[in-house]
């Protein structure tokens, strides 16, 4: 008998709609199990982003998670929102339900805490796609939590591109001493950055085979897929969208859908050009104590693949 | 019948010499209700620190008074202790009681939070008298309290003059991203600094003033002095040791016992000279929506009668 | 029979009220040999702010001193200018006469190297009065200047006192880098800030006695005082305008008109909120080979009695 | 008949085994017309990469070619040379002769801008191939020569690699406020940086072809490539030593010997990581006042043909 255990984590995001498509694909992957949902202002402020995590949930039919609000602010910058992408509510494009799920009564940076320290060492994986703020928070609260969950894998940052800026992405730079702190813990720490996600494109094709899956979930992300692709055209002038935060997701389903690559990573504070960079060091081979990789290349297909399958699995749960 | 209500505070300190005599003029004047202590590394790492603050309630006869444990390093930068002045456990100089008093189970954090929540808006003081991680940390997590607390009044910076840099005090500098939180709420902020505490030196008077009480708590505070003013002495040229940390309590006490001049205060973040400087802007008068003040000029003998006057209040709980 | 050495020195200037000031001042003073004037953007561009040296020139009957054109902007910054203060012209007030004075063909920082290197070591005194532009532009084209000049006296920067911002000098601020290499340098260097200057206001008092002289270059210079006291009240709330640039001059005519500490300066140039600041450390005392030193506490009728004596010195040059 | 314009330049390099080969390159090229030879500290101190310069000449035959002496520090900051790299001479491996030219009388500032401002306009490239102090001052002193110039090809920095930090390369962030100034003119730019540079590796095949050549000037780039290789072996692990500064010459001789992008750059002057990383701006087209340029894809055989055709054209000048 072969006995399969699935992967334990905790979505930590701010959707936002690349996040809400992490959300299902992490609800409909066998081979996560889904602790908790916690919030982060980003995409839009905190109360936005968590009526949107709420929604998705009633949409996807996840009942038996708890979710779990948390920092409504950088820890030292101003907040500074993207609704040149996501729109006024963060999720523009479908109607969304109103939800009926009740919050889990902690904050994020508790809920995180308590599920991490109630659970064996090692066996919880940390899935930022937002800002890192609930992170680092947590980790500052509660220290032992760096050497207790297995792997922190985010999306966010980039070695040689930039979305915010010429050379910082979103997430990292609206709140890059949250980032500063959380890439500088000892847990081992996979960025999965715009180097990777500007290759998870939605094409025509993806649409079609999301379209074919004929559920309300699938059509919902349709149409969060042509917000997106509009947004991003005119901001950023994409042909299709990169859709980020499901890529961390997949990563921990199956570590082959991209290729990694260890080096030291840190994260640029002071920079007048380059705040919020996240700086990899090549010149010279990873250090033997260097916890941090970052991930290149990804199988589209296989990437797609997940996504496809896990909205097949999700069904149609308003039936 | 007069009805004076005690100054509701919650004192935030790393002791620390001077945190030590903070904390027995909050507990010996009638005039504040001390609602908590809670600690932070600073002059100590934070199990040190912790130690030395129940140290102090056992040799003051502190039994009703909650103490909880925060936070163990700045938010960002690398912890930094200030040996050179405590010593190796903080509090170097007297023999120091092992404390029988049990720690609140709450994280400082949780313990502020909480405290603030549930008492009448308006009514309780933040008094940190070391780094301002805790004070940040809490803010950050539950923003409310920045409307909810009555005033923050604490011991750190100093408008012309630095002490851990030509620029810099120790309490900001060693976590000036934390401060920079706290000094950019909309609490009203009142900054002790150099500026005030350069004068509360322990003179040879002031210390025979100590000594006449007679009381163990009053030897105890002789035995910090001493050694206070030795490694003040040595490090930084002082004939006599400022005793930094119970001014900030005093001001809660009795606001006339020094000025207080309302001015914009920030800190610098990213200063090669100036990491951590309290800047201050005397370029025009304050504007109307300042929340922030400076103090300067302290009554000395005024001062010093209220540590005098609280020891003798303490009298001598070990008999 | 005593014979007393007329101290030289080059005037590196942008006037600019007070620059004017500073240039008769040099010109009427018997101990002052004024072996040349350069100019250097600043209070305005550089075009206007030369125009203004060689009518001023034209006003006192300055015949037999070179002047020569400096740098037109910032080494890294963008250029900003003071209209705020000085006007359009960057000497606004005074109706200017055509200056018929042909500069000298150099370049201000070829004439500054040549005239240093062309006398004896230790006997040339640079008093910029401007941003440090061409005083670094000098230093780093000739190094060997660096170890001839007798010393630096300038007028700029403010240990406890900004103008431009909360912490900074406008001469200081808007070249920081410039500033940085001058203070930098092995030469003697007397900062003459902010902390003095604001105590050389141009009371009514002034105004009379310089009114008095009765000549044309006196009445120019009421002209002046009557514009800058003008805008120093509506832009900076000063009820009589600090006349900066000619405190440096009296201090090399006469160093008792002030008093002056020793103590190692700085110039920042990262911080967000001090910029340019001219760092102070006084924590302990200066090192043997501190070079730097600041000037405090003006002595008032001693100053404005050697501006009144230039001026009578001067005379009705027209006439 | 055709006629062919030789590009006029002036080479500002501070030799260095590379900048050796740069002006080898330079002076055997018929199409380039070597107008003069300027010297800048960086790999070594001012006096030995003169005296290194005027050396090559000696080897290279080079009579009719004014030399000058530039600055001997950077603007800001302290000076750092490449020992590591280019040995305690800065052209260790080949015994070098006692030069017997003379310099120029003038300082390299001024050779660069009498040159600029003798031509006329549009004629002359500058191709500095060490820090950019030179050329920085050179532009403060006298601004015209920023239209004047025909272009600047530079051998310096990398938009996605570094050398000397993880994100800056040798000769911008040993003085990143010159290279900030250069960056930032009017003047057309072209960056031959790391990217390029790192492709330019001097192969066994091309060690053997140049030995091909059996002069002495090949014989001397023989040696110095071996010590070269051995100094990049052991400092940066490469397998064969890049040799960065002729690619810049072998720009101006033919710009089809790589490709250029057009994209906005500019130099970090403040960021703990990444000061003097030179930022390239890559997430929209270049606007259409872009004046910089990177440069990508050797084309490695025609590049080392022309060095090889080079050192067959200058033949054996000792013979």
């Amino acid at each position: 008998m072969l006995l399969i255990m699935a992967e334990k984590i905790i979505l930590d995001c701010d959707p936002g709609h690349d996040d809400a498509i992490a959300l299902l694909l992490a609800h409909g992957n066998p081979e996560i199990e889904l602790l908790g949902v916690t919030t982060v202002m980003g995409n839009q402020t905190i109360e936005k982003v968590t009526r949107n995590a709420l929604a998705i949930a009633q949409v996807a039919g996840i009942t038996d998670v708890p979710f779990a609000r948390g920092a409504h602010r950088p820890l030292v910058r101003q907040i500074e929102v993207a609704a040149s992408i996501h729109g006024e509510s963060g999720l523009d494009g479908p109607v969304l339900p109103d939800p009926t799920i009740e919050l889990d009564a902690r904050h994020a940076v508790d809920f995180i805490i308590d599920t991490v320290m109630a659970h064996e060492p090692h066996t919880i994986t940390l899935v930022p796609t937002g800002a890192l703020t609930n992170i680092a928070l947590a980790v500052r609260k509660e220290p032992r939590i760096a050497e207790r969950v297995k792997q922190v894998v985010l999306m966010g940052g980039g070695v040689n591109v930039g979305n915010w800026s010429a050379t910082s992405e979103f997430n990292i730079v609206i709140d890059p001493e949250a980032a500063h702190i959380v890439f500088n813990e000892c847990w081992p720490l996979t960025m999965v950055g715009l180097d990777l996600t500007h290759e998870a494109l939605a094409t025509d094709e993806v649409a079609a085979s999301i379209a074919a899956v004929g559920t309300g979930p699938a059509r919902f992300v349709g149409e969060l897929l042509e917000f997106f692709g509009e947004t991003y055209r005119d901001a950023q002038g994409f042909d299709h969208p990169p859709v980020h935060d499901p890529c961390a997701v997949a990563f921990v389903i199956d570590p082959t859908v991209m290729q990694v690559i260890r080096v030291p990573l840190d994260v640029e504070l002071t920079g007048t050009l380059t705040l919020g960079m996240t700086v990899a060091d090549f010149r010279a081979p990873a250090p033997v104590d260097c916890t941090t990789q970052v991930a290149r290349n990804l199988d589209h297909p296989k990437f797609w693949g997940m996504v496809v399958d896990a909205l097949e699995h999700i069904g149609d749960p308003q039936l």
